[in-house]
This record gives C-alpha cells, structure tokens and sequence, in this order.
C-alpha cells in the first residue's frame, strides 16, 4: 500500500495537507485561554455547516458510533421506544446499539439499496396515537450502499401525523459534502465524525442539539458520564472541558469548518456531485450498476458498484490493494461480495477521481470482468472536461 | 503562550518529536491488512508496560474518562456496590461516575494528599461479609494532588480479607511513568491514557482486562456499546475494529511502547524519579511544602505545591502563562487556591525541569511570595549534577 | 494548483512523505559529533549510488547548476579547452557556463532530440593531437528533450582516440533513475542535484570526482571558493564542514539513499522504465511523436512530447495547470512551444502516471487536438497490468 | 543530544514550528504562476528588514559564505584590492576568499575582540589616494567573538576621506536580529544567511545590493556563474529563477519576514537586547568576562565567554552535549580553547535562556570551575522579571 496513491474508501479521507498540520499541534494547556479560541470556533463552524442558528454542538473524543450513543442516552429513557429504517450495515448498527440500551427498536426494513421509506414512517407514526415512540432514527446517507435519503421527507411524515418525536439523523458521511439542513428539517440531533466531509483523522464524535433535544435531556436520558453533554455544556460555558480534550483534532475542526465555509458550502457541494458524476459515468460506462436503486438516491460521497451475479466483489478491493497500492471500499453486510464501493468525499480532485477509475478498470479487467480499458476513464473526462470551468467560476 | 517554552501540565505531556510524526501518518485503510500491523503491536506494547503476561488489551478513541468507563460497565451490573477512597479529584470524578451509573460507592473520604488507606480498605472489605462489593476503584496516582498511592498494599488488603471484589486501577498518569505491577499486584482493570506517560496527544483509553476480569464481562455488565469491549474482541480477533480506529494515535501507541521498551521501564522511571528529584529539591529550597502528605506518597509525575495561607496559588499559574508563557497546573477541587502544580512526567530533560523551576521562581518572586531567586534551580542544579552520570550509565 | 494532485514536472519530483521527514529536522548542532553520522553515510550512499568504489562524493548546499561549476572550477585552469555536445538546453547552459569561466569550449551542435554523438566525438579527440581538450562534458539525461545518451559509447570515444581528456557526466536526471555507472563508464566528475532521482527538495548539488580528478584539483583549477572540494575534503575528514551545512537536506539524502538502495538499483531502474513505457504507449496512442529521435535514446525519467505543426505545446501546460491543477513541464529553447514534457522520475505509481495521461487527455481535447479521450489511458493500463507482477516480483 | 532541549549555538537557531512547516512545502511547479507569490514577498521582506528603499535582493540556494562570494565576484575585478580588518574568524575566511580569488586584500589585524577600528580604515582610505581600493568589507558581528562593530563609523570614515570605495557587509549574525540600516549606514552590498535572524535551516545566501553596486556589476566583475546576479535579475524580472530554486526555504523567508515585520523590527531587536542581558548578567555574576573587549561592542546575538587560564573551554562543550544535550558553541581560532560561545540569537524565550544559563553553570561547576550553582541564573532572572512587562507592552 503506498502512501502515494489517493484512498477511495469511504472515510476517512485523503487529508489536505493544512488540516494534517492543523491536528498535529505541539502541547498546549487545555486549561489556559488558548484553549476557548479552538473549541467554540470549532463549535459555531459546526453549527454554520449544520445550517443552524441554534443547535448547541458537543464534540466528543470518539468517533461516530460515539455520537449515536451520546444521541440515545442523553434523551431518551429506559424502555423508550424508536423508530428507525434499517437500509444498510451503519442503519443496522444504530438499531443494535439502541437495543443492547434497553430500547424498544420498531424497526422498517427495506432493500438494501433503496432509501428511508418516508410513507411507511408516516404510517408507523400515525399508528402510534400513545406517542411511544420518543425519537425517529434516520441514517441520511447510507455508507455501505451509497444510498442517500430525503430526511426533509422523513420530518414531513413527521409532521403529517402531528407526531411530537425527536428527529436523530446519522449524517456521518453526508454533512459537509451533501446538504444538511439542521433547522430547515427540523432535525433534532444530528451525529457526524471528524474523518469525512471535515477530512480529518477519526477521533471525534460531533453533534448538534435542538433547544427541543436540549429540552429531552433535562427531562430524561440513560445512564451515561462519559458522554453526558450535560458535563460538556457546564464546562463549554467556562472555556474548558469535563476532561482532557483532543486539542489537535479540534483545531483541525476549527480549520477545517473554516476551509468549507470560505469555499462556501454550495460550492462544496457541488464540487461533490461533479466528481460523483465522474465516478457514475464511469460505472455506467462499464455497463454496471450502483446498488442505490434509482438516480435520486445515488450518494455524492460513495459509490456502491454491483459486480455480476458469481463475481465476489471483494477480490477487486483485495487485488486493487495487493496489486495496485489503492484502497476501494468491500461490501458490507447484506451486500458484502456483492459490492466494491468508492469513496468520493472529501478533496478529491478530477484528477485523483480519474486515478481510482483507471485503477478499478485494471483490476476488474485483471479479474476477468467484461470491461473496457480506459472506457470508465473516458466517460469521467467527458464529465470533468465538460464541468471544470462551471466548478472554477462557482469557486469565484 | 509560547510553543517555543516546555509544558508543566501533568499532562498532556511535551511530546518527543518522533511521537509527533508517528501520530501525524496519511490516510491509511484500516480495513487493510496494514492496520494489524498497528494494532496488534500497540497492543503487546501496552501490555508489556503494564507488565502482564495475560492481560487483554483494549484501546478505545477516547479518554482515561472513557477507560473508567469502560472498566465499571463491561463488568458490573446495576445495583453493584464498589469501594473506593476519594483523596482527590480524579478518584472523586471516578465515583461519581459509579453513582451515575447506578452503582452503589462506598466511599472512603480521606484528606486530599493523604494516599489509599489499605488499613480502611481491609477494614471495609472483611465487613462485607456478603460480599456484595464487587469492585475495588484505586487512584494510583492521584494527578491533583500529586500522590501515588500503594497498589500492592491494596491488593494486600482485599487478599488479607480474601474479597473476591474485581480490583480497577486508574494509572493514568503512573502508568509508563512509575513502577506499574498488572500482574504481580492482581490488578484485574488497568486504565490509562494516551497523554500522559505515553507522550501521545489526548484521544486514547488504553485499558487492561485480566482472566477474571473477562470472566466477569461473560457474565454481567451494565448498558453500553462504544465502550463494549467484546465489540473489540470480537473485531481484534480479524485484525479489525469495531468503528473507525484512530489510526494515527494508535500507530503514535504503537511508537511509543517501543521507544519506551527500548529505553527499558527500569530506566524510564529512574529518569522520572531523577527529574522529580530535582523538582522537590527545588520545593524544599523554597522552604515549601508538597500536597503529599509524607515522602512515600510523592509522586514522580506531577507534584502539587501547597502556598502559604492566604495566598490564591492559581496566581502563579495565571502569571506564568501571561508573563512568561509557561504552564503550570492549577489545584483543583478541595485544593483548589491552596496548591500549583508542576508536571513532570514523560520525556521532560534535567534542562527542561530546570527552565519550569526558573520560572515558578520569577512567578513567586513576582507575586512577592519570600523566594530567593535561584535558590530552587541551584538545589536541583545539584540533584541533577549528581546524577548525571548515573543515569547515562543505566541507559547503556 | 492543487497541492494534492501528483506533480508531472521533470523534477522536483512529487517526494515520499518519509523523505519530507528527513529534511524537516529540527535544529542539530553541526559541530557536534551527531553531524558524522549524516553526512558521511550520505555519502557513502551516494557513492553506491554511482557505481563506484573510488569516487569521493562532495555535496554543496546549491543546486545542479552549483555542480557543474564544481566540476569545472576545481579541475581546470584558465584558457583550457573542452569538448561538448549542445542537444538540449541543459548541455547549453553548462557550455555558457564554461565560457563564462574563460574556458575554450569546442561545440558539437546536433538537433535537439538526438543524443551525444560519440562518432563526432572520437573525431575531435583524435584530431586534437596537442591534447588541449582538457574535459569532455556530456549530459547523459538532456532533460529538455528527454533524450539518454550513451555514456559508455563517450567513453569508448575517448578511449578510442587514447585521449587523457577528464570525462564530466552531468547526471542530474539520470542518476538514480536510470543506470549510471561512474567506474565501468571511467566517469572523472559526475553532477547530480537532491530534487531528481533522490526525490528530495532542491538544494543539494551533489558530485563525485575519481582519483584522476582528484589529482587535476591539485594541479590546477580556476579561482573558486565556496564551490571548492579542497576545503570540503579537508573538513569531512574532521566530519566537519566548511560552513553551515544544510543539515535536513544531508540526513534527507542519507535517507533516500537507504531507501533507494533498500529497494535494489536494478528495481528502481525497472520501476522508472515500467512508468515510461506506460507514458510512451499513451504517446503512441494519440498518434504523437516523442521528441527523442530513436527509441535507444528514451529517457525514463521525462518525456517531451510533440504536438503537431502549428500547435502552440505551451497551452497544454498552462491549461492543465489553470484548469486541472496538474504541472507538466514546458518546452525550452529550440523546442519551446513545439514540445510538451511529462516527468516520470522519482517515486510515481502507476496510478499516479494514469491520472497524469488522463488530464493530458482532456487538456488536448479542451484544446482542439484529435485525441480520443481514454485511448492514451487504455494504452498505459495495458502496460501497466502486464507488468504489476513482474516489478512486484522485482521487488522481493 | 536531546531534541527536546534548546540549541544555544550561534546559529543556526531553534526554529519555530510555523517556519519548520513553511519550509516544508509539497512540491510546487516553481515554473507556474504560483513561485511569484513565493519569491517576490520574500525579496520584499528581505529588503524591508535591511531598512532599504532601494536595494536588489537576490536570494541563492547557498550559505553565507555563498553570499560573501557572491558580492564580491560580481563587483570586482582580477587585480582589484579591498580593504578589510581581521577580527575574528569570519572577517578572517572572507579576507581568505578574495585573495583566493586574486583580490589583493588590505588587513588591518586586530585583537580578536576588538572591533572594526573606523579611525584605521578612514587612514588607509585617505592614503588611497590612486583610489585602488574598490571596496571595503566590514563583518558587522564576529560571530567568533561576539563582536558588534559600528558600521556607520565605517561609512563615515569612508566619506571623512571622501572615498569611492564600495561598502560590503557581512550581516549574517546581525541582520534580522540587531538594528541594520542599509540605506543609512551606506551599505552596498548587505550578506546573510537564512540560518540566523531570519530563524531558518541553513540553505539561503541572502544579498542586498544598492544602486551603486548594481552599477559596478555592469562594469567588471569576477570569472561567475552560480553566483551571477544578472541571471537572477533578469529571470527575477519574469517571476522565474536561473536553476531550480529551493521553495521551500524561499517559502520560510517569506514568513519569516512577515513575522518579523509584523512583530516589528524594534521590537525584535529589542527582544534579543533583553535575552542578551540576561546572558551577560549570568556571566557577570560568574565572574567572567566576555571576549568583546568594551560594553559598546557587545553582541546581541553571541557571547563568547573566556574562561580562566590555563583552561580549556571546549571541555564545557563538550561535557554539555555529552552529559546534558545541549549545544553552545566552542572558541574558533584565535580564540580555540579559550572562550565558549552560548548563541541567544531568533525565537529565544527567557525561559529557554534560563535553561542554558543553568546548563553552563552546572557544566562549569562539574568540571571544577568556581562557579555558585544558581548564581547567573538567579542574576538573568532579575533581568528577565525587570523587564517582561515592557517586553510585553513593547509588543502591543
């Protein structure tokens, strides 16, 4: 595995060199003054890209699973029930976690490969006229499938049955390369981690609260100390910390919500979706198909590619690493061998993009599979070509 | 704040370079097999520092916070009792998190700068003839009073009573940096960091299970997930992890296990002992007096500095930070005012500790506390000046 | 620019992180005894880099350019003669130099784009009966056409004519990219720079001089100091040097000669090859010409590409670069606006190389000429899926 | 040797961390628009740090002595004399330089630790009278001796005798860290070096040349190539460079003159006024005396210490690497054995002094000299406390 070569898992990503810096900070004294001028930048840099005038934000030395867990037992109580979709191994992951809690998980399956069934929800929630059901889980952006779901949709099945939950939304792999819209979707708590959309090492859990969250953790929760954003809220309030925090990450935080808000988060976005076009391209010039089941679905931060029926997708991502020194994502769960997945979230460039497809169409090439070299290529420089200057001018 | 002056913090420590650029690594799949390349060692790392034979290694992307947390859910049950003796404000912050997560504490209050009373600890533990303790919280190194407590001593206690209770430890700021005994002081959870004796930056829980600890993670445990340890089991076993692994950190751990391994543990507490030597030969010229209450509690990690009455000691500490850009540690809790501390710990030089002891001295002399200026640094000069040569021998 | 796409300059070369490490040092005291073991073992591996039993490796803080005047300034005297080929515009500027310095240069003008005519030169040597040639100087690598010309044949020349002549080989991107081979070719001085082959930054001129320049140094020489061997020869002898020497740049050059001879010579000079021919194919794929005029005189460390009649080759650089952020090299002097250059020395992966021929792609088509997108891609692929085992294998 | 430890060497310096990653740089196109922006501040900043409206700064990849040759060569011509007083080790190698470069060179000697004698030049000035002295040379701190001389004094002993002569001098140790007055002091050409004041690694030749230097570079000059400020000139003028440029530490001149410049220089200079108080204070009360043979002569940037007769001061060197790890400087030449150097030039806190104060003294006390463990210490730390607050305000 050389260090050369870009990643395309999806998350953590390819770091830009500034970040890598802005983490690797010598000592310093989390309890002198120094230490306010990292955390609440870092802070309301989190809530501008949440899209919030008021969620309260909690960083945790962890990582996402961290911030699932710091959402489910700071409001909810024992024997609480959810509601959630499970669509995909992180989706699937929640649920579990809510169970070892000791909550009552009501669970919607679906394919993996298509997205949160808002009708379903609505239903779901419309039965519950006793309200036991205390918060809706949505994983907004699939990582194993690359499915992305319409969580807008989700609150306004909320809405249609005049149902008072909480809104959770996982937007590990979304926020910061797809829109979020904390306040506009009325989101409640929104979890993400540090190595995706910021591009920064994992190591921390970030989550944002709505004053009616805020509200739930007064009124309940379970037990928890270490992820008690009651500990966090006092000692914010003081410029410190409950205990000793991860001052390099959180600078890197810091820098990294100031390099996405001076790009400008709709330029950011877009320059996610170029380059998922690229990758699409490709795949569609391939003659294959992505797992996410139809075209408002696809993720613009990871692509889930369906090998043929008898092909174990996992040797592409096996032999691209043995072979090649690059890294793609295997499937996971209900889709592992079924699935190769490339990550395309974070700083990644055409150029970079068009070294993982050129990589991919040697190794499926190298496996026997029916695909044309330099095809997939072909098909991401029409896109690219096509699209630099509209993605140059939006940087203006 | 200079970064150009060393840290006196009992942690985060200054940290060696090498440490530095081992943490800082580019992005790396750690579903690749180059991640057990970073895990497994790391992990036989920590456990020859704890020296133990059988001991299983977790690491979490957290803090010693976390590693407490760990401790107490994996293996007790809702409704346990723990003992414990509060002589500080770390072991009074592990106490509280027993209560909140339901534990019962019996709590042993000792004066802070006093150490584990084993005398109390036997005492309590043939009273509880039911047994109903399940667990033994120890503080070795109580960071906010400067204080290493007798571990053995304790073990001694709970053997003389022959309890069966688990006995956790909280080696935070010992381990790595004072003689640790995992196995030979049956010590059965082990908690650490990675920010203090390890010299890494804050964002690890390093924790030790032993057989029977493991044993009692089969058969109880409290509601958890992050912190579950047969999560991690279950995925170190393939050489993977349970969420994204803090991969840099872990490659820093890794790092660090050797250089300290490659020091030799003997050497590496004979060099922290030498350096707070020095530091208390400073305090005694200063005709001062250390938070510990006799010779054998003084720590050689972190020493709290008792002022005279009526004198706010976080002065010192506000002072050195705005006039000379050093940090010193503040009293904390039951302390707080009446002591300042100086962090010794990790891989602090003679020259290093000298140029801390400068300043505490400009700092008193400034705030018109009756120091002879250089009458600290000329006590150490000659502690450090004696064993010089010593120590260059113990590192052949 | 975009400082995460690879850079395609034929040198300074994109640099291996560990290699970035090695520069980056923090302050070491040069007189101290620390500095013997930087400098010497970085020049015994430049030594063995060079083929060489004898050679005794001098390194300047400077550049190539630095070299050349090393070479000239310590082993001629004023109003000497010497033998050059100009095919390029690094064998012309050395000639200026030469001139420059007073000395008599005797010029064998060829196209750009063939190599050094050894046939020409074994003419002038024999012909120059009175033995005034003093020095025959010969790039090996003219980075300007991409052009290798055959060093053993200059030296057959030479020996042909039974000329005592010194032979000075500028080797700046041929050295540790391509076979060299300072005793078997009977090289006197050779030139070489830290931003090539040693995949370093720019500014270590590095030269070797065998024992027949050794002895010309002390029968003359021109009027020189900081670029004099004699008084480095003297200082290196106390493991000293004769001024500040750049100290990250040394232990940067002792790392990348472990690291180059870690890996084996004869793998490198594969890996280089392998890269080329993959970029050659692509070449060939669009229907373009190399600027070398035969296939024996391909360099493996940079290409210069001809575009067609009438095409101004400059605007795919400064295309590429405003429009993809990826540097390629532009033409010089004789070839400037007719030739386009793809660097390819250093530690380039095949990935690394696709990415570069793609966005040549879409930058000849952005610019109108008839390349089929993907077809120089497909051509590389092709080369590089043939031979992934056969340089893994190289590598064992 | 420790890299946790300061360095006290008279360069190069302790680095700051954001100068270290300056340098450090990706590799950038120094063909493409990018190096502009790169090279051009930093000639700016050089220019405004000589106190100059009107110098050309030309930036080699080279050490100071790359720049003494550099003002010489290029204004000079075979035969030229100079006048130049020898005192100390570097206004030794330079006088050494001209002649090697047939120069005749005019000494007026003088006892090391004396400075330039004005009233001894303006004298051989006016005896001048054919006027075949074309320039003088003034090496404004001996780095040897810790000698400051007065430069203006020079200048106005040149226009007492109303001599034509040009000004050269040597700011290696003085420039960016003492008051340098280009346009005032009459300077024609000014030298340094990026291992100093400016807080780099080694690797830069810094120069500054006035209207009437850049005059006489039209007129005559040396045999020069490397070193031939024309090239520089007219590729400057293009935003390029005559060979590969050393980015990286341009980049770090860059940001070391912004820091610099936004410190202030008044400020600067009077931050290393305040360290080298402290320094001399702790000599004093040693009992020592410094090598510079009058208060008005003492060096801001080096101290060089004599010891007692019939000692030799390199043993302190010695033992402090090798038992303390730490680096001061050893006696040069005239002075080998008898003085011993502690450099206290660029980002040297007072708390760092300190530690090298206590260094000393305990080195001294360990190899029997009568030196009071804390005495200079206890001396510089009166100086220090006396005067952080003015420092502090001073920096407002």
């Amino acid at each position: 595995m050389s260090f050369q070569n870009p990643v395309f898992i999806p998350g953590p990503t390819n770091m830009p060199e500034s970040l890598r810096r802005a983490c690797d900070m010598p000592t310093l004294d989390h309890r002198s003054s120094l230490f306010a001028d990292i955390l609440q930048p870092a802070r309301t840099g989190v809530r501008k890209i949440l899209k919030s005038e008021s969620a309260e934000v909690f960083v945790f030395p962890a990582t996402g699973t961290g911030g699932w867990e710091t959402a489910i037992t700071n409001t909810l109580s024992p024997g609480d029930t959810v509601l959630a979709a499970r669509n995909g191994m992180f989706s699937h992951r929640w649920i579990d976690m809510c169970q070892r809690h000791g909550l009552t998980v009501q669970v919607i399956d679906v394919t993996w490969g298509d997205g949160i069934p808002a009708d379903r929800f609505e239903e779901a929630l419309r039965a519950d006229t006793g309200h036991k059901i205390k918060a809706v889980l949505a994983t907004h952006n699939e990582t194993a499938t690359g499915v992305v779901s319409d969580i807008a949709a989700v609150r306004g099945a909320m809405n249609a049955a005049a149902h008072p939950a909480l809104l959770f939304v996982d937007g590990v792999s979304s926020i910061a390369s797809m829109p979020f819209e904390f306040d506009a979707w009325g989101v409640d708590v929104a979890v993400t981690g540090s190595q995706k959309g910021f591009m920064l090492p994992a190591g921390l859990a970030i989550t944002g609260f709505s004053p009616k969250a805020m509200a739930a953790v007064e009124a309940g929760g379970l037990p928890r100390c270490f992820f008690d954003i009651r500990d966090m809220a006092k000692t914010y309030a003081n410029n410190g910390y409950p205990y000793t925090p991860a001052v390099g990450l959180l600078n890197g935080l810091k820098q990294s919500c100031d390099m996405l808000l001076d790009e400008g988060l709709t330029h950011v976005f877009a320059r996610h979706a170029r380059i998922a076009d690229g990758i699409r391209a490709a795949v569609s010039a391939w003659g294959m198909e992505l797992c996410a089941t139809s075209p408002d679905l696809h993720s613009n931060s990871v692509s889930a590619i369906r090998t043929p029926e008898g092909f174990d997708a996992t040797r592409i991502v096996t032999h691209a690493a043995d072979t090649y020194g690059v890294a793609f994502g295997v499937g996971l769960g209900d889709v592992a061998g079924k699935v190769f997945r490339i990550g395309h979230l974070g700083m990644l460039t055409d150029v970079m993009a068009l070294s993982g497809i050129a990589t991919a169409e040697m190794c499926m090439a190298d496996l026997g599979l029916p695909v044309t070299l330099g095809s997939g290529v072909a098909a991401a420089q029409e896109v690219y070509r096509n699209t630099a200057s509209a993605i140059a001018l939006a940087a203006e």
